[in-house]
């Protein structure tokens, strides 16, 4: 079977500040809009469909992706710049470059899914002429609802953003970007229906769910969603735990240095004595795990330096990180920040509650009880700098020694 | 023979601040007056003697020592509680409870002593009527002292709480309690020979002496009164010098840990990569020791988590307590407290000179020139905190990241 | 061929604050004169040279010198003090005191070269009444110049401190003091010829050049002069990389540590469990090196506790230092120091630029982008305290526990 994939990767990444764009952020040595395309032609591969891609990039990010595509070839894709605005509109850009035909699947870029809801949505294409995607929710959260038929294995509608009041309990499906149509020409058309402006993409959908069969599937693995910083650690917790053996592609181990779970370590990498990787973990090129360090669940990308006596733990490290007798816990670090020693990321609160993160002016209830900090690329922290769960710092900033970071830092700031 | 052994377990816990209840303190996962119990009855059984046993408790702590004494079952022991005031109310509560007869040892529940001691207390029961234990000291210490007869083997009497000034030289036999009596009926006798109230103990002892041939017991080892909180540690200590021989019940251990010297290690507990468990040492169920880590000379109960490159040395940890990348010395952190990744108990002074604490008002000499904290139960101290010797804190306190501790904090000084 | 070796130790000490005493600072057990004597004797003996030493010191070495030699005995030497001002006034001192016929070799006490350029010098002496010596520099630095000849291969004069802006791009070769005199009489001559004060040593020689054949050889290996305190390290470093072959006179070290490269261990060191020693290094007797442990690239002296967790690099510890869970990067500690858990060394700066150092009120470029602390002997630092780069901290200090410390440290200032 052929299978176009849309990918829409012309978001904003505005509430994912101090890190910058999403769609470019690297994971396992590849930027996520480039993994996430090799990880679905994998998935789609291993059940004999042979999809081609279509990536819908945005105007700041269409120069950077179209390089990353040339560094890191994909077979059978194409890339479109978005041309209208709202998900809708790049939608539409991708139908309307290409003319397309036949079954298509139109997937979040900014979303990472396991392979098992993919292939859960695969079977149910089977007698539907639509598949729609969702979780279930224990509370409202704000978003899309999937409102079910009478006999409910059919979609009836989406119900877009409804107030939180007017939610029955038994409406607790939340939809994500995960849509199949079989026919992309159905999907074109209840989009342009308004001669004025390109229809809402869930109300284009509504208007095929009065003639098409729509089934849908139910996600019950992790899932993560990049719109705040701190979901990179859940993004890296499914692709870490997508490494079925272990790779270890250098031989510069200390003969006393212990590797246990699942593990990807790169060329060039060099770990130290008395060191202890504790998979999942994965260990970009030329990265050097120091003596003692201790790395367990975590993402350190190429080209780090985790100095002597550090522990990382349930954390991203971009490229060229430095770090030195660190606890660096829970936290994203940008890359080419460096962290002096003994400085520590506080990762839970006395409490014991969830923690806040500022977004823009609102504290954020980031729903994680282990969160800590973020750290825009090539910060400079100095030594013995303790800062608190949830703190953002933003990139380039120089943090002084011996000071304890309670609140987001921006280089205003600083002056 | 048959022996009925007082053991007094109701003073109060007043100098013992931020710690709680003395007699509760556990010890090995046994709270201390049944580990007391247990004690003296092996020592005891080893002899051939047959131990029958009356703990005295006071109104504040009968209904839990009745409970623990339920938990940890102990044979052939009765429980009282203290009705009459002093020290001789409780033996008197004990004496009139049972209507005793034949031999009776009293000791005080709270102080540690060796077997030794008690062994040749028993040597010495042999032609006495009464014996009684003593210590040699180098300078006035203020309690009460054995004056000799002109046979220097025999008591003449019992010199309550003389002035410093008055004390010559020569008397230097520092009375404890850890008394033998051939005949409890004696005791009762003088204690209650005045119509009006309780005899003082040591008065009664004295008008017993005219009558009756009195020897005595020469402690030349370690032994420990819980008076103050730092007592813990020099109780601690005799009891890590107990472990004889090495237990440990758990195989959860990494290979690369190294084990050293005597250790008693509980059911369940972990130990982590390049570990070093150095003994004496005891670790109580469940409790997690991470990796690179070194405890030495420590008591460490049930369910702590020691984590990551923290250093325990020569210190009581209770039930889950929190550890990471910490420096704890000679300290003592009761149940459930916390600290932060980097925070460090400074254990000597720049002088080297004995640390001193206070008690309520009065700075106290600990005489110990190495002395940590001692934290309350359930304290939770931030990351990268500094905490001067011979500081105490107060239980539920919260002590912010990246301070430094001078002084005792109690929660009020928090407000 | 017999050669007399004036070792020049006369000079102060001054910028060298707040270290001490620059010619009896101990390297190998040994005080930097003695060891000097010692590797001259021995680079000389090599090439079948038969030297003897003559020590130039000043009023207030000359009798610590005196007993250092009786400790440490030296085959034919002889120890003058200098009597005349200036570098020329110690060479004349020596001179007269032994009335000297026959070839000379002039050095200064405090400069530490290679046995390499000692070689190179001798084959110049062939053909030459006087040998010169010289580093080729990129930039101008305050000092005495070669100027050479038409030949190239002959010296013409020494352009002493000259005027930085009056200093051809060609005159690169930076004299330095390790000068060959075929005939000693020469050189007294030339010193003596004016009747009322001792002519200046370069003005002495460009007057000898004018009837001497003068060669000179040029340094390309590492070379030290201990002028500022931080010369300290690049001495180390010469010293370290002459360790030819590992010497271990332990045999106290656990199973588990691991020893790499070329390291000097003397009698009676212990070595901790998971500790890491990476040469070159050099471990002076007794010293402890604790659990979990990292030194790499330094020199420990004797006595000195490295307590668990401590990181140790390109640093010289001197005489009975405490550490205890630090970090000490590209610093030198002097005798007896001790720092508190915790406390690290900062040694680089944010902006990688190369540290600056006061000397005395002058901020002094000390050409180095990595140097941490200089700390005077018997400083005491409090635990939890960070020292930023390049910061030296006066003998017998105190420093409080948890400060950040940016500036040179008096004991004045702590007033």
């Amino acid at each position: 079977m052929n299978l176009t994939v849309i990918i829409l990767a012309g978001g904003q990444s505005r509430r994912f500040w101090p890190l910058e764009e999403k769609n470019l952020f690297d994971f396992f040595g590849i930027p996520l809009i480039i993994y996430q395309l090799k990880r679905y032609s994998f998935f789609l591969k291993q059940k004999s469909i042979r999809p081609s891609f279509i990536v819908v990039a945005n105007e700041s990010n269409y120069g950077t992706i179209k390089n990353k595509l040339k560094d890191f070839p994909v077979k059978e894709h194409s890339l479109v710049m978005q041309k209208l605005p709202d998900q809708s509109g790049a939608i539409l850009s991708a139908l309307e470059e290409a003319d397309l035909t036949g079954p298509l699947l139109v997937v979040n870029g900014n979303d990472i899914i396991t392979e098992k809801v993919l292939y859960d949505l695969l079977k149910k294409t089977e007698g539907n002429d639509i598949v729609l995607s969702a979780a279930k929710v224990e509370s409202y959260i704000p978003g899309g609802y999937l409102v079910l038929g009478q006999s409910k294995d059919k979609v009836e509608r989406i119900w877009e953003k409804p107030p939180a009041e007017e939610v029955p309990r038994h409406i607790d499906l939340f939809r994500f970007v995960l849509d199949y149509f079989k026919d992309a020409e159905g999907l074109k058309t209840a989009l342009t229906r308004n001669p004025d402006e390109v229809v809402g993409y869930e109300d284009a959908i509504n208007s095929m769910l009065k003639d098409n069969r729509a089934g849908y599937v139910l996600n019950f693995d992790k899932f993560a969603s990049l719109k705040y910083p701190w979901h990179i650690l859940e993004a890296m917790e499914i692709f870490l735990n997508n490494i079925k053996d272990s790779v270890v592609k250098t031989e510069d181990i200390d003969p006393s240095a212990r590797i246990v779970g699942k593990v990807y370590i790169e060329e060039g990498v060099k770990i130290g004595s008395f060191a202890k990787i504790s998979g999942p973990c994965y260990i970009g090129r030329n990265t050097v795990i120091g003596d003692h360090v201790l790395v367990r669940d975590s993402h350190i990308a190429s080209d780090c330096i985790v100095g002597a006596h550090s522990e990382v733990a349930r954390s991203y490290l971009g490229h060229k990180v430095l770090l030195h007798r660190n606890y660096v816990g829970d936290s994203v670090l940008d890359r080419e920040c460096s962290l002096g020693a003994n400085t520590v990321t506080a990762n839970w609160r006395f409490d014991q509650e969830p923690v806040k993160s500022m977004v823009g002016q609102t504290p954020t209830d980031t729903k994680r009880t282990k969160l800590g900090a973020i750290i825009g690329r090539q910060a400079r922290i100095g030594v013995g700098v303790n800062i608190m769960p949830g703190v953002k710092i933003e990139k380039k900033s120089l943090v002084m020694p011996g000071t304890t970071v309670y609140k987001d830092l921006t280089n205003h700031d600083r002056k």
